[in-house]
């Protein structure tokens, strides 16, 4: 791809390697910017700087955070006995995006992979077993997804829980909401089958 | 949709608005950022910076340039007496792309279109007719997208052409290459056989 100006082709070389964005579409992106005042370019640059520099981790829970502990783990309205285990913090986006949990998070940083030679030692699972040991709390809840890695992680967790005090639950599994039965996979559909539950109506206020 | 850190929030509201970039997208390109050394938050940070002060539009053609003159206008090995009239940089960009134009361009940097107020007053149209009078240009190629506005401008242009000595030519029109006749719309299949042309092997390499 011939970029016409230097300036273009850095911009669009600073662009592209992002994810789901190839050359073209950063050409696009840059051709953009160009036609827009000066001031948006440098919105978007000093915002970059500022991610790059003063972006923290919360040292609690693993989370991103503007400060030395997050927003989430200072707020004394949601519930600190209810700890809820996920992969990554677009994991824990997702879910708060769902405005339902109320509890606080840990943060993994990642899944065991014995193959991407990660294992338990490099992800947070101490950080949750101390707080295990030291802190009051009364439900874990893995909301890990379902694959292999996911599962083995779930698993260690269960296994290696310093204390049988507390409540260790994991997201349902089954078909999703709105799926056609006739497309979902056979592993869904007979676990689903298999753990079949009493009928119930739903209620989605109480969490 | 809830950012957890207000330095997350600002790269996402920074990201969002670029063409084909929403709150999900501008999310996953910021946490992808986040996760990678502050080196390529800040290169990109660099280029926009860069790309906002720095980058010039051709005083001859209107393309975007490094300098005052830019690389395609220089090219002494360009045919400066054939000019390819584009809309904008990104048609310009598209003909460079395929490496078989020789000639040098003009940016008109939008179609004459009076439902939004544009008439040839805004274009750089004028620039073409100047460059017409004072040059020895002996072909112009309209290579303007086949639409009313396109269509308008391309009228514009052949009625007021300052010159007889110049040829004026358009870009080829017809059914495109590898479609399926079946799904060609009527007005394409239609101006297509009226305007067919003598059969012929194709030969790309002389323009």
């Amino acid at each position: 791809m011939k970029y016409l100006s230097n300036i273009l082709g850095d911009a669009v070389e600073a662009f592209s390697g992002l994810p789901g964005v190839g050359r073209k579409t950063a050409m696009r992106l840059v051709l953009h910017l160009a036609q827009q005042k000066a001031e948006k370019s440098k919105d978007l640059a000093r915002a970059l700087v500022v991610l790059a520099d003063d972006l923290k981790t919360c040292t609690n829970c693993g989370a991103y955070s503007d400060a030395e502990v997050c927003s989430i783990c200072l707020d004394s309205k949601r519930d600190h006995s209810t700890i809820c285990v996920v992969e990554s913090i677009r994991d824990l986006l997702a879910i708060e995006e769902i405005q339902m949990y109320k509890g606080i998070y840990l943060v993994l940083g990642g899944l065991i992979s014995p193959i991407d030679g990660i294992g338990p030692e490099n992800l947070n699972i101490n950080v949750l077993f101390e707080k295990l040991h030291s802190n009051d709390i009364r439900e874990v809840i893995l909301a890990i997804r379902p694959t292999i890695e996911g599962d083995t992680t779930a698993y260690y967790i269960y296994k290696n829980l310093p204390t049988s005090d507390v409540k260790l639950t994991m997201l349902a599994r089954g078909v999703s909401f709105g799926a056609d039965l006739e497309y979902a996979d056979d592993l869904t559909l007979s676990r689903s089958l298999l753990n079949r539950t009493a009928f119930q109506l739903q209620d989605n206020s109480n969490l």
